[in-house]
């Protein structure tokens, strides 16, 4: 047994006997454990600081460690808060379903973040223990991020600069600990709190909560498998007087859209001629399928588009660090934000980032990553079609993580959610993509998730809900 | 020479060949730079990906490595943004003196961080490493944090919780990127954009920077070498109905003032009183010298004290890592705005953090920091009375980072710093530390810097520019 392991077992059963201890009580000395486990003394050692921290053990040096007294807690009144605080001035929607974590056996078709097979795992450890190992370690990075970092996010924008667009300075980036805060940061500095904001409709759920977070005013633009219309656009600049539009041009979250160049030229066209600031969040710059991330900001050098690229998902939920792209007034108005929430990022994960991505394996990497979310999509496409005939599945998405599924019109989709949980299967409602009430029930399926082999018992089961909801319509209490 | 210096060799010679070389030029082939430095192939690829990384060359796979056509920037005209952003809702104040990075020849007075060598550095690279090899380094973590290091947050609080107090559980903790976003956080959640909050004034640079991006109208109560007045305190309660005071009674920066225990029971006292939450920044809780932290929000459980408990500075820049310690509903407006803002912190982070402050060798470092902070206080002081006879020194703080010193009334501080830098000596204005007009010149100077050697000529610098303000005092113009 590892050395680890050993330890967690010892952890395990010595807070066991705990719980049935009095408070007070003395543990065996580090010998008796070490000869009643037949562990070293090291590993006894180990799993009494775990106890320790947790808050159950005390040790008096010399003496022994005790059973931590634990003072009976009274039940605590709070309720003074409630003035102090007063309503929210924003209603802060729930955290979504995607972040939940569920146990190993349940089917999981809910999730955000790919699964950790699709990682490149060796380069990330390998990233991380070079970072571990450089003055990166103990050293305070530059508020705007590692000059080679901005660099690399300049450089991979600027590679698709047709001829005569100036691509972007390194200084023209700002680091970002993970796009959620971009997004708020975005949000702030470029609309404002009371300030009309428009957004794609439906649309990323954490850009909705950092929108409210903001206390911006959302206007959402209906999109869907093609994009916005760019007149429904025109008329929200002009009944609002928006300055800015949150969108995801490249495989959006949920619909998976992809913006044609045609309709990239007239919404930027459109952005320009209001004055305004396109917010592009290219999330899923590093998962495409049949088509090629091609971000619009590489076709803009006017200062309309802001570009936010996040690696956290394709390198490393741990890795959490994006780039923020802006030039002219806008990027100074955005660094003052980012200094005022978060200072600096960590250089440990910034060095760690720019090593995987620049590493030749990262190439490598995003071509099996290509292949593999291909075989996903299409697996879990053809297990809806099999199983889920009422339902509608628009083209599949040349890229992304999703399939966005229109259900029948008179489906109840929180209790079509619930049913499936109990039947052993995660999926997120629709729901929570919209800005405003859903246009209809969707679901939003998510093909990175563990264990592909499961999507068509997956799609059985929300079958099965889908039809004994046709069956037993539930009365509305 | 190692693999990692010799890349750099490398790297910095072809940068400066690329300077001379035209657009599209092709460099040596790896064989003939392998052949020219005497390096490994590996490393002559290593610094080509720098290279490529900085955006000053780029490859084509099979035919060779090429300067990259750099396009003529035209100047643009980013003037159309000036309406989209409007002025800002609130003027955020100037990045701090604080943060500025210096050359090595520079005498260190004006950082807010500890050197280098005042940090547990090989705890933090051994924990760091044993991080990278566990699961935190491909798995997501929790919104509100791991669970191990909550329960450590908890436990270290709960130490000192008095009998008949109930300790927090560690379901009261969410983990934050590093404290500035707590900050902001708390100012967001238990203020609110344009309600007042209480703040001591000189404080933290950092925390007006946070209350003006959060919007919050700030209400500065005057806090000396003994802490605030809580006279001054109930006034300002009962006049602007304010719900928080954010205050550092610990090693406050810049003063240094540490409440005494009845004047800690008074503030409670009055912060019960008028249903409202302290919001304590124990920042310098590891900087100890003749004193140790004993945090208020040990002896409330009733939700008053909202706790924020940094790491970043006693453990490592890189390892961002804090945690807020609430109760109540306040817990969960935390929650709520901690998600909306950074949707979770790095599991490599953390665990790092809890393996550090869970090894023994950590007690062992605060043991040693706390002595070489004494050492350095007392040396920074004598050279401050030796060489700067006219500045005024109140007692001594008995813990943190920093010298508050007053300087005589008529003094320019702006001028004073811009002299002393020129001299080669960085000092801090007192300035940046009031909420609003300073109430005197005054200088913060750190004795956590490089190089304690040099504190005496840093005094004595200093002194010669305050002398020769006296004698030619500058016209204002």
């Amino acid at each position: 047994m590892s050395h680890d392991s050993s330890s967690e077992r010892i952890t395990t059963e010595l807070r066991a006997w705990i719980t049935t201890a009095a408070p007070g009580a003395m543990l065996p000395s580090t010998r008796a454990l070490v000869a009643q486990y037949g562990a070293s003394p090291v590993t006894v050692q180990k799993a009494l600081r775990t106890l320790a921290g947790q808050g159950l053990v005390e040790s008096r040096p010399g003496v022994g460690t005790f059973v931590r007294t634990v003072r009976l807690a009274r039940p605590n009144d709070y309720g003074w808060q409630t003035a102090a605080l007063g309503a929210p001035a924003h209603p802060v929607p729930q955290l979504s379903t995607a972040l939940r974590n569920t146990p190993a056996d349940v089917i999981a078709l809910h999730s955000g973040y790919p699964d950790r097979e699709l990682l490149p795992e060796r380069l990330v450890r390998a990233a991380l223990s070079r970072a571990v190992r450089s003055s990166a370690a103990v050293s305070r990075s530059p508020a705007a991020g590692l000059p080679e970092l901005q660099a690399w996010f300049a450089a991979e924008l600027g590679a698709g600069a047709p001829a005569g667009i100036a691509p972007p300075v390194p200084t023209d980036v700002v680091v970002l600990p993970g796009s959620q805060s971009g997004l708020g940061t975005a949000f702030r500095a470029l609309a404002g709190a009371g300030r009309p904001l428009l957004m794609e409709s439906p649309t990323y759920w954490g850009a909705i909560l950092a929108a409210a977070q903001a206390g911006v005013e959302v206007i959402p633009i209906p999109s869907g498998p093609q994009g916005p219309d760019p007149e429904d656009l025109v008329r929200a600049f002009e009944q609002t007087g928006a300055r800015a539009f949150y969108a995801q041009p490249t495989f959006a979250n949920p619909t998976g859209a992809q913006w044609s160049p045609a309709l990239a030229d007239q919404v930027l066209d459109v952005v320009r001629r209001h004055g305004a600031f396109l917010i592009e969040d290219d999330w899923a710059h590093d998962f495409g399928i049949t088509s090629e991330a091609a971000p619009l900001a590489a076709r803009d050098d006017s200062g309309h588009v802001v570009y936010l690229r996040s690696l956290t998902k394709s390198v490393s939920p741990a890795v959490r660090i994006a780039g923020i792209i802006a030039r002219g007034p806008a990027r100074e108005r955005i660094l003052a934000d980012v200094q005022a929430e978060t200072m600096y990022v960590s250089g440990v994960l910034q060095a760690a980032a720019l090593d995987v991505v620049t590493h030749p394996g990262w190439a490598t990497h995003l071509r099996s990553l290509r292949q593999q979310l291909g075989v996903r999509r299409d697996l879990l496409a053809a297990a809806v079609r099999d199983h889920l005939p009422e339902a509608h599945l628009p083209a599949l998405p040349r890229g992304g993580l999703n399939l966005w599924v229109r259900l029948p019109d008179a489906t109840d989709v929180v209790r079509l959610v619930r049913d499936c949980e109990q039947a052993g299967v995660m999926v997120a409602a629709g729901n929570e993509w919209f800005p405003a009430e859903p246009t209809g029930p969707y679901l939003r399926l998510n093909y990175a998730g563990v264990n592909p082999g499961a999507f068509p018992e997956g799609a059985r089961i929300i079958g099965r809900a889908l039809a004994g909801q046709r069956r037993h319509p539930e009365p509305s209490i």
